[in-house]
């Protein structure tokens, strides 16, 4: 049983930036996804903004165990609707690694809860990836430092909430850092920020990246059923406690009943 | 200096409700925010549902430090203008206790980017807390644990991200448990959710409950200037580099503009 | 490739109480071997504080992936030594559960350092242990919450650091709670304490405390290669800096030489 | 009531090496605590390693707030006695800063539980330290980065448990980062690791430096009392239980008796 993935791509400038389709001619998401697919256990599909419902439709997603996310220059045209419908996959296990300028698309600051802002700087300039947490499954044979001649800076403060753990952290040329690596859980899904990816260069085409994306989406994986009502607060009814008690007091609430939301 | 805080209250049974009404001649808000008041570092005023911007305008919010929201069957009607608004005044270093029914507010949801999500039931059963951090500054002068003999239930599993520190764990008589005191730093705001505070009993009474809402605010607040641009993505360009490097490789970019966002 | 498991028992009430040796005739850490041992992706040995070296010489230890560690009356006749030698190996990447009385195990508090205190009760009363952390892989096949009808009680301030995740936490009779399986990450190596199994009680011979441990051990196998120096803190001499730099300023040290320890 | 500090130093290389001695005259420790004492709400004295006792008998450690430690060549020659006597006052709720090469200290290696171990280069290069959490009370009055012209360089891997909060990450230009402002909680103890330092160097003479320890003490000052006896594990007879339980099934204990150690 092969691991279910989708790479998502905005598929903007893949299409209208000459440098950008040269370096991915058939669009970063492909190149992404061919990349996974070079494992046995790997199944990865693609889908862009300008698939009906961005090809990411609930039937799709209840059958994906993993979502790649790259989106840069129209975060604001991904719908709302399935916005929600994706985060509704992952609070119910799906996994979800969200690439480089992804930091800013809505999923993911609809998962955080932050801005997930930061400086950045377009320069060409060289990146370093330190492993901050060895033999973390994410970093496997990876060194313990790793480099991207051409990349984007970005740098601290990186505004996102503590994460669960920070596999990598960036050096850069231009004298910045910044936490390059990091995973949160939302509710039974796992979800991963990783930097790098400017369109502009070779960056998916390196075998760090390959190998990062690869072990990724083996650590994102949740084997078990989705929960396909993430959201639900049942009301468990006196009769129905696992203790005996006896109703007392003022009540505002028929038995059984949903709660406000 | 005092702490000049805002007890927000939904204040819909408050008025509807004769138990309420009884418990709480002038809302919850007002006892709370009177709790408060009885501390000379501390300004507590109130505002609620009801009042034009729910009484979170701009200028007023600027001037908050910490704010408590107490929300339960009208989470909806509250505006996603001002949800915005006061989180990013979370962001930017208001303190938020958010109390009880709250767990299903607009804005901790937004804060927290989960369900919020949890098992309940309105039976007036016993509640008795446990402090799972000793000597925590929320718990100061609280022993071991303490008892609410009337209170509704909320069980585990609570939808809740990994909190920063788990300072509060419930017991209930009917079977279930419930992480009850919890904190999390959202941008440079301090951000405590605390479970008890049905409206048809008298917890905002319990002497233990009044003392951790006073530890609560002077932990929340954040004596530094607010963050006004909390969600600021400034480019860096390449001649304001820290460490001189020259701009090389395709560019997407011009200098200095601002990111998709 | 199956993964290679040692159960440590410490083998004392199992030889010297009746009742425990009614309950496990062949001593408790063999019969949680037997239940590993029905997954055939485990292979499970056992050791026993009385074998030489406690069971665990550094050979055996570097071809085991995960540790099982069950002790209660002699924690103090653990050889200082091989709890170093175990400490290694999990900082290499050994996973360790932590069984019950192990809280106090010479080998879990040199991994948390922290004092790992509860408060405690044996009167066979009933726990109900809660998922915090829907569909978390150590609770997978597990429904929302199971009982233990005869267990000893452990109750919070339970004195560990916070936890990387809370997936447990138990309910008792008597009016406690606790975080009963926490995990933790030491060095590359995956630690999980959990609660349950008090060895006057048939909690092992439970089929949901069964299905914790086993999958338990999945989780916190970690395929890599051994890091075999985990307490290395190398010199990067000048003339092997990744940026060139040249070195400057008063110096202590000769290049390439070891740190002060 | 001011906060009572004591700033403990190695004091080796302040009396043998005439660089150091050139810096800092009568020893870094006096330095540091000096600057400490520029806030009228701070107390600061000093203790050496050379002092009865390293100057930390018990009676002095139960009357003070917050201790910050630095040592490098001599982390052997301190007492196992004295160690473990400023770990239970830090579970008690003593603060604790750790300073530069403190991170190979006996008490930080002890209340980590992990070996702190790094990449170094003792080169005077430049290190400029981000702050990853903007407005946390220990970067109070710090702009979002400043630098240090003369540093040792420490690089990741740094071996640390998953800090509470990362506040400072470092860039160095060799090429390493390193979480260089990384906070914990040990019990009541509020734990702050800080990076720069190095003995060769004038760091404690830079403004930034300063305000960030002056930061830190007041951070970790816990105001609540002391708690004496960090490690007990009490024992709750039945007959106190918090619910009417009756005690049932086989036992090991007689009631009230301390637990196995």
């Amino acid at each position: 049983m092969s691991i279910k993935v989708i790479v998502w791509g905005e598929n903007v400038h893949d299409q209208e930036n000459q440098v950008v389709a040269d370096l991915y001619p058939k669009g970063m998401h492909t190149c992404i996804a061919n990349n996974l697919n070079s494992d046995t256990g790997i199944e990865a599909s693609t889908a862009v903004l300008q698939d009906p419902e961005h090809g990411l439709s609930q039937e799709r997603l209840v059958n994906t165990d993993v979502l790649l996310w790259w989106g840069h220059a129209a975060h604001g045209e991904v719908s709302d609707e399935v916005v929600e419908r994706v985060a509704n996959a992952v609070l119910g296990g799906m996994g979800l690694i969200v690439l480089h300028s992804g930091h800013f698309s809505k999923i993911f600051k609809r998962l955080m809860g932050t801005p997930c802002n930061l400086t950045w700087r377009e320069a060409g300039e060289r990146e370093r990836l330190w492993v901050a947490s060895r033999n973390h499954p994410i970093v496997k044979g990876i060194p313990d430092h790793f480099e991207l001649e051409y990349e984007e800076m970005y740098g601290e403060p990186f505004g996102i909430p503590e994460p669960l753990e920070t596999v990598l952290i960036s050096w850069f040329q231009g004298g910045e850092v910044f936490r390059s690596g990091v995973t949160y859980k939302r509710g039974a899904g796992n979800v991963f920020y990783f930097r790098p990816g400017h369109e502009t260069y070779p960056t998916y085409h390196d075998e760090n990246v390959k190998t990062v994306l690869l072990n990724a989406v083996k650590w994102a994986y949740n084997e078990q059923p989705r929960i396909m009502n993430p959201n639900d607060a049942p009301n468990v009814p006196v009769e129905q406690a696992l203790e005996p008690i006896v109703e007392r007091g003022p009540k505002l609430h028929v038995d059984g009943e949903l709660g406000f939301k």
